[in-house]
């Protein structure tokens, strides 16, 4: 039983491209030429992958948060402060996620708690164009960042709802590059 | 005491640069065009900081197994194989390596136990040069990776020996990108 399980899925392509692959390094070249990969040096500087399974959008906001500079105000280990998902229990118990995993309005409840300027957008209540103009004004500067919740079924990945950050957009292309906590 | 401990210590710069500073950036961008920072695009997909202030070694490790898509053979987390530090528990034991670190010998031989093709080099059986054509050779491909065992003190950095795995590398300014770990 010791070599049961899965080791990492191929990425489906399309619809989505792999950062490594040659298309992708050629358009991220592309976007950060076009100045619209402004927020990708701060967040891929803190990024992790999550702990737990079901741990998406803790990592996600740790990544975040630390990308943010917010001093989490307790310590982490021995004398530093620095976020990460075990010290985000607030709004849902820990354990609760752990099991279930977190949802958004409780994701952007946590941030706030954890000291970030939050906005939630529901697609049931903004447009596909306004997550656009987000994601197109958030991409130039670093002192904003977007994190994402979808569904990877669309995407055609193994999985349901998962949460990640955007690192970055490319507007010729209208894609942003998901830099998955997974 | 809540709020005793430090927040990160800034990059003393020189002798390094911040990847997300202007000037990081414009050398990013101009190692990526001469095309050795082949390296870094799978690396950077499995960055992760350390989980214990002594587990650089062990960190350093488990992203170059992961960027070099090298299976553990077990499970990490449900069905899921992929190392985290904490699979990292052969050569040394893993207590000890939380409480003291881990020497160059012995990553080496955890590396090479976690199924890696590993030669490891010291400074008082090499030279310069030739640290640096393996810099070189390695920075055009993603097919290896080199870890770097460093005193901070050299870059005035808070710290004694660190280990961290080298992203790429820019021959104009005869500079590595370090992807630091903590």
């Amino acid at each position: 039983m010791a070599m049961a399980g899965l080791y990492r899925r191929v990425l489906p392509s399309p619809p989505a491209v792999d950062f490594s692959s040659d298309e992708g390094k050629k358009l991220f070249i592309e976007a950060i030429q076009a100045g619209t990969m402004e927020g990708f040096y701060k967040l891929i500087s803190n990024f992790q992958t999550q702990l737990e399974p079901a741990y998406c959008g803790l990592a996600t906001l740790s990544m975040v948060l630390n990308a943010l500079s917010i001093d989490p105000k307790i310590r982490w280990r021995g004398p530093w402060r620095w976020f990460d998902e075990s010290m985000l229990d607030c709004c849902e118990p820990l354990e609760k996620v752990k099991a279930e995993g977190i949802s958004l309005g409780k994701v952007a409840c946590l941030a706030q708690c954890a000291g970030a300027e939050v906005q939630a957008f529901r697609t049931s209540e903004t447009t596909l164009d306004r997550f656009r103009q987000h994601v197109q004004s958030c991409s130039v500067s670093d002192g904003c960042h977007l994190v994402s919740s979808y569904h990877r079924g669309t995407l055609k990945q193994t999985g349901t709802g998962h949460f990640s950050p955007i690192g970055g957009y490319h507007a010729g292309r209208d894609m942003v590059l998901i830099l998955d906590v997974a």
